[in-house]
């Protein structure tokens, strides 16, 4: 298997990226396409003694930044590590792409280079992220601001293969978030997707409300990318409050450190349990091939993780599944089988 | 001053109800008309020695439960102790109403017993929540699912105005929860408010990230009732997660449970100040006259609580004051004054 790297990606690229692909090519058994400045990638590779072998270098001179405008990526970016790297993915030059950079510029750039599954009607963030025990996805998490309720009936699905054939959860439990579990609770996107998610076969559980979500709601919720993105931010933030506030107390004086000293491994685990980097990132779900996002944060070792989830996503048979289901309901509904489908 | 209290609202009335009214009687220096069945009072009273000193019953048969559609408040529920409440608080025979029941129909029955203040067009649900120092309003946080972008810009007036009369913060600073903080960003609902509220003279400081809100995004935190709710949601599942989380970490072994006795004292310090409970509740903003919802599973202290921060809304003059902010945007911006504001 050959993954594309966005070696130019994230806060901490070229460094940790090429120590992650360096583990990766090591431990997973895989081949590495990278994009980037080419000297720069190897003059650090050098410094650094990290060794390239079975990685080749496309050279791509521009990086796209975190506060670079997302359609830059097709105009003043499109000679960028990032687009390029979605070029060689389209053009069949890899069997996935990962890039650590600009989330909005991904979701633009995957869309009009790789394009998405026939059928599909968007590409959906999607980062799997901590629950009380083990993990759900929150499709979409801010990639489509505003929905049709057929999106996230899409979102269902693409969600549910993901879960199953990367995550390995059997029959894996949708949600859609709402304000309450009732069927009448929400606005009418709600009551549609509801409606919608309710006639496919999924293991489709209802609403969910947000307060849920973090124990055990599902092992998919479904949202609108206003909302995903909500939960998401709330997630984050309440929970580096919360460590914030702990870590106020366990420095607070020496008795407090000494105490805290006790239960440090313990506390670590937690800290590691409830950070996202674990979980190596976020893929972007519908596009016609595997498009994965890592941290921006993410240093060698979430890097590599998300290289493992990247692999995980390829031979989990992720976008031939999602195709296919997109196929069969197409038929089941009676509507012609479709080459391409065009924005609304 | 005389506050009305249904004392059957909630999961803990009436016996905790009483408690925290005849610590706020001997505290606070406030006469009490308590709403409900009449002979359960007395009863629960005398066998716990509770005073009902200068506490008046008015006898209410029904209970609306927490299970019952809001609706029931004019339906099925009139006799209940809430409904009894809102129809004494309209007829003045109290400053302000107080219940631990039902939000969805004390939201139903504020708005068509009591009414509204002329011009607000909407009731919202605002919880006082806690953040990394202090604490913020949240407004809307589920009454209205689809809000115009006018009623986001009353919700700031509302809120500012609470915020500094009744919490003490001078100028509070009002931001919109979006997606990012980029003017553009999010719905169109969105975007015409943020236009909306730039053009007040409220310290509106832009868009906030939910990510912010838990450190110290605004005093105030405008949303449309479906956001605000995942928002408070999110916020109560997370914190209930980790908490959990720590707490089955302080009680794994024999040595962590030792190292938790000498943290203790400022762990649970930490949950206090987490602790939504603590600030007491939810005042209902845009009523004519003040209505504050405790948290359902109250108990003496915390409905205490709400009865201290119920005095404060009626001394801090909110209603007044924001009658008067509303009639003056109407006369500003060259509209005839109301009599009322039909939903629309």
């Amino acid at each position: 298997m050959k993954i594309i790297v966005d070696a130019f990606g994230g806060d901490n690229a070229p460094f940790e990226i090429l120590k992650g692909c360096a583990q990766a090519v090591d431990e997973l058994d895989i081949d590495i396409l990278l994009t980037g400045r080419k000297d720069e990638i190897l003059r650090v590779a050098k410094e650094n003694e990290i060794s390239l072998n079975r990685m080749q270098i496309i050279d791509a001179p521009d990086v796209i930044t975190m506060e670079d405008h997302a359609g830059e990526i097709m105009k003043s970016k499109v000679n960028s590590s990032m687009a390029e790297g979605l070029r060689r993915l389209a053009a069949g030059e890899g069997d996935a792409f990962l890039s650590a950079g600009n989330s909005g510029a991904l979701v633009v750039g995957a869309t009009l280079l790789v394009k998405r599954i026939k059928g599909i009607k968007r590409i959906a963030f999607a980062p799997v992220m901590p629950k009380k025990d083990g993990c759900f996805m929150l499709i979409d998490s801010g990639a489509n601001v505003e929905c049709k309720p057929d999106m996230l009936r899409q979102f269902g699905v693409m969600g549910s293969i993901y879960m199953e054939k990367v995550m390995k959860i059997p029959n894996p439990r949708v949600a859609l978030a709402n304000i309450g579990t009732e069927e009448h609770k929400g606005g009418e996107l709600q009551h549609e997707a509801y409606a919608m998610l309710s006639k496919t076969d999924l293991n489709f559980i209802g609403n969910v409300e947000a307060r849920d979500i973090p124990i055990d709601g599902a092992d998919v919720i479904v949202a609108d990318g206003f909302t995903g993105n909500t939960i998401l931010k709330t997630y984050e933030g309440v929970a580096i409050l919360l460590l914030g506030k702990l870590k106020g107390i366990f420095t607070k004086n020496i008795i407090n450190k000494i105490a805290a000293g006790i239960l440090l491994k313990d506390i670590k685990a937690l800290m590691k349990t409830m950070d996202y980097n674990e979980y190596g990132g976020a893929p972007l779900m519908g596009c016609a091939k595997p498009v994965f996002k890592a941290h921006g944060s993410a240093k060698a070792k979430t890097f590599f993780n998300a290289l493992r989830l990247t692999k995980a996503y390829v031979d989990g048979g992720v976008v031939d599944e999602i195709a296919a289901s997109i196929a069969n309901y197409r038929k089941d509904h009676g509507q012609e089988p479709v080459e391409d489908v065009s924005e609304e």
